[in-house]
């Protein structure tokens, strides 16, 4: 299949499996629910669960429990988006073009919201239709991406470096933990509901790693280059705010040249361990680094 | 064994359990982990953990998994503290006779604590040393426990009922979701490291919830007459509220009556299905009925 209309399937599917866990496990009658499907419903990439979805079809699994492990990650991308967006937090009160979860809502129902979220994605990949070996297996990447070693750390390191100067290394380690090790706890859990060996699964972390840290150099040139109308959300707030990208690190121009030397990397070892099955995936890395939104 | 040392007996196991998950999962070096520590070890009666290990010995179940399993739900427990205690929640300045996390580090520390216990709590679950089968049982228990049709829920309906007088039905749904559900969690989740059957995760059920509610009514009337020292928090905090407890509704003496009732019930059940061999449940229900804190 061409590559877009692959992306559409994949999105589609994901759109499925969430309006399932929603149903399943985000009830109507709860305020902080419907916050929750305010901001999970709201739109966004969906990277995550394609990366889930791509990488079970790269390596021949299950598709229902992909899709289930999918609305899983993309549910606990959601609450840290909300978190993220709180006054005590980076403060924003846009988020996908539209008013971020407090802003909609209040404080404490959002902060609830992402609660839930974090706490119904575990829920949603506990009970999904695989293996119980499997689904802890999925669990375990999830929480390994989102947690104290991955994720939070991340957001962590971010807060601490919003004011002090960071250095290439230092700017990287922040993006290893708040952006890719998240994704590649999406890769994995993909890897998961196939059952993949752990030779498989290495290959796959150095690409999510790779692919997550050229999406995060693209992002701070965005910040630099787009409009808010594209972006959807309020652009030069990283130079207005002092912090170090890698924008203002290599400039624009060093910032692209450096995303596309790591994103040749990043694919061209992924296509010498899967060879032409791993096509989508480059070009869902292809997509990401040329990307205006 | 006699049931104080007994009690000292789990705690010891809860505690090393807890030790062993903090060096796992907690990290030294970073800084939310430790304020997730300071929140975690800071005392508290670990009652849920105490539940997990007991009912699982009731069943004959592996201690190491119920050891792993109890450490996970006090972890979760503990997020919930935090986030709760949080200024856009209610805004609690102390907990367990020290400073509250956001008080003895900030804000923005104590929300990612409180998101970082709830991941690795997942995390710790999807980790112990048990069959597949059971980490996804005590994974299932511990979202349906925690989430959008237990503990965050009653979050929501306790915020709710805020300002507005609640009749006894409302303030039982309330505690049911806030309280009760966390307590069959950790029943739950002790049953699951004994692999239980349905029948006896259905005692077990009313058992803890049974036990929640009495707990929570009792915290009610401990809000009226102990004092800031015993319990560690400021006394009288609901009634300033306005807010409608077990102790507005029916008096001290009405509300404690209640409660010996209710736990003469919860008791009588679970004996009747489990006879003496539930004795430790019993006389735990008991001395939470008369605690002074």
């Amino acid at each position: 299949m061409e590559y877009k209309a692959q992306y559409e399937a994949y999105l589609a599917q994901a759109s499925k499996a969430l309006d399932a866990a929603c149903g399943q496990f985000l009830p109507e009658t709860s305020e902080v629910c419907r916050a929750a499907r305010y901001s999970l419903l709201g739109g966004g990439k969906r990277i995550r669960a394609v990366l889930v979805l791509s990488v079970c079809d790269l390596l021949g699994g299950d598709k229902a429990a992909a899709g289930q492990f999918a609305a899983a990650v993309e549910m606990l991308h959601c609450y840290s988006l909300i978190h993220d967006d709180l006054p005590c937090m980076d403060n924003d009160d846009l988020r996908r073009g539209r008013p971020s979860c407090h802003k909609a809502f209040d404080e404490a129902t959002a902060m609830l919201a992402g609660d839930v979220l974090l706490t119904e994605a575990f829920e949603v990949v506990a009970n999904a239709p695989a293996s119980a070996q499997a689904c802890v297996r999925a669990a375990r990447a999830l929480g390994a991406g989102a947690g104290s070693r991955g994720m939070v750390y991340g957001q962590e390191l971010d807060l601490k470096y919003e004011a002090l100067a960071a250095t290439e290394d230092q700017l990287r380690l922040i993006h290893r933990n708040k952006t890719g090790a998240l994704i590649n706890a999406a890769v994995q859990m993909g890897a998961a509901a196939a059952e993949a060996d752990t030779e498989t699964c290495r290959v796959l972390e150095a690409y999510a790693y790779g692919l997550g840290l050229v999406f995060q150099i693209v992002d701070d040139v965005l910040d630099v280059t787009s409009t808010p109308e594209q972006l959807g959300k309020p652009i030069g707030s990283d130079s207005e705010n002092g912090k170090t990208t890698f924008a203002t690190l290599y400039g624009v121009q060093g910032a692209m040249d450096l995303a596309q030397k790591l994103n040749a990397e990043t694919c061209a070892q992924l296509h010498s361990h899967f060879g032409t099955k791993a096509a989508f995936l480059e070009q869902l890395a292809q997509q990401l680094l040329v990307r205006k939104s």
